[in-house]
């Protein structure tokens, strides 16, 4: 099979033997897949990654033990964890500490022809759920961890920082969960595209409002994103960290201390309530689709990826 | 009168008038006034402090309208609220913007021989807490704090980094809600103020614990503090940050986010549990008594309280 590999900057494809079946897994075939921007951070060299990235993707079952699962079109969780754990017997494989993760940790990801998941990764995607658009479950089960970790209060207002796809995923997601989004971004057209859905959209100008919101989400994916919205944020407020900067920021932390500010940290989320989000359509994730290529010109997606302004692009298998 | 007056980071005495005696509030004799790291940091320059500091107090009310107050012996709360915002209205004048802070933002504090406060902010000290360990409300209120805001389960393992003097009654505080706790700190001599609390103690080694604590509490009073309770706090565990570190703080937020951590950031605390918590001998301060100055030797108090292994020093009125 066509497999992406990834090695020091570089993006080629490769000729590689489908990857084996191990018990309690499903071989599946790359119908589409997402390029994220962790993909372009395993590209810049963080992690030290080497192999096949990918972690979004919506698939076939090919092969696979249980029978009831082949032909079936499936997205999958991205965690692959031990089942042993302390963690995994609470229900918390995604913080499994033995956990590879599809197309970032020791476990071969999406941009290839076929994959391989543990069975009880996967999740069915809906017949009424375009491939293009189930794409977004991961993304969006990202964005809706959120809503697992905090309450929402009905028309609560709520800052989201960034206008990227996480941010305009982020904004529609609390929106559907009743709150008032404000999205600042730096972008027109992004903006736009959140304004299309019902949200209340701001420019970030130089001057941010302070002290204005009880809940500001950082999803700048910028080192100084996380100052502005502890700036942005209430005395007891709570700010939720989804912008995954390498290396070391600096925070001013004495204002989180004296308005007694409360930081919550917020990675992958469960698919299950993100299908439904996009199923019911109250997540919108068709307009933050920007191009597509196929898999053998996987190094020009890439390319595009990473270029100002363009949302998602997707490889198709 | 005789009162403190820090500039440019001198400490000098200096007669004053008496302060002048506003409606809603107490004049109060200083008893007794602790010295406390942030005073050491406005005399380093924090804030851009000019004035009277001091806000740990102990004094006894000479002038009142109120006249139930007179010749009580009380503690203050130390913000001094407008009373009209929507921040008051919710009970949080802690939060206050308008607010004024005894000794700390445009109130004259409590090194001197007086100090006003409204009278809503007044405790009556118990007669069985004697005026040196009644010194403690406020630093206990603010070791406390941590209970108003999240929850602690019977004996919930829980790590205090730094063995200064809030760290040390924060390791007491937690104890007194059934937590099962763990101090670390570089001084056997206050690791052993600790262990006669009844505390768990380890010395902090270059390599702390990973992953080791569902709660870990930065009490270091550094830089480097936040990151190590990072490292040390379990997947979707609470760091609370007690450590007001002035100017940017490097902060590895990755691990923060990877690992859903949540970020408290702790400040000053309601003063009635505390009160309960010295009264009923659960916290013990005595023990953090190093030594006592009157009002008059001020300059060599803060001297002295800035001396390495100095723990509480107190100023007699």
């Amino acid at each position: 099979m066509i497999a992406v590999h990834l090695e020091s900057g570089r993006v080629e494809l490769r000729r590689r033997p489908r990857p084996a079946l191990r018990p309690g897994f499903a071989r599946i075939r790359m119908l589409a897949a997402g390029i994220c921007s962790t993909d372009l951070e395993l590209q810049r060299g963080y992690y030290g990654f080497r192999g096949t990235p990918g972690h979004e993707f919506v698939g076939e079952v090919t092969d696979c033990e249980d029978r009831k699962w082949l032909g079936q079109r499936v997205a999958g969780e991205i965690n692959l964890a031990c089942g042993d754990c302390d963690w995994c017997r609470r229900g918390l494989g995604r913080h499994c500490p033995n956990r590879t993760v599809l197309g970032i940790v020791k476990h071969p990801g999406s941009f290839a022809e076929f994959l391989t998941l543990p069975v009880v990764n996967l999740h069915r995607v809906p017949a009424s759920l375009p491939t293009e658009q189930a794409i977004f479950i991961e993304p969006v089960a990202a964005a809706r961890e959120i809503l697992d970790q905090i309450r929402i209060a009905k028309q609560q207002p709520a800052a989201v920082l960034g206008d990227g796809k996480l941010g305009l995923l982020i904004a529609q997601v609390l929106k559907s969960a009743g709150a008032k989004v404000h999205l600042f971004g730096r972008h027109r057209r992004k903006l736009r595209i959140a304004e299309a859905a019902g949200i209340h959209t701001e420019r970030a100008a130089k001057k941010l409002p302070e002290r204005a919101f009880p809940l500001v989400v950082d999803a700048t994916g910028s080192a100084g994103g996380l100052r502005s919205a502890i700036a942005m944020c209430n005395p007891r407020g709570t700010v939720v960290m989804k912008s995954t900067v390498h290396g070391l920021v600096e925070v001013d932390t004495a204002p989180a201390i004296v308005n007694e500010i409360t930081l919550v940290g917020s990675r992958c989320g469960r698919f299950e309530p993100a299908i439904r989000l996009l199923a019911s359509g109250r997540v919108r994730a068709g307009d933050l689709l920007s191009e597509e290529f196929p898999l053998a010109r996987a190094p020009e997606a890439f390319a595009r990826a990473a270029f100002r302004g363009v949302l998602k692009v997707l490889l198709r298998g």
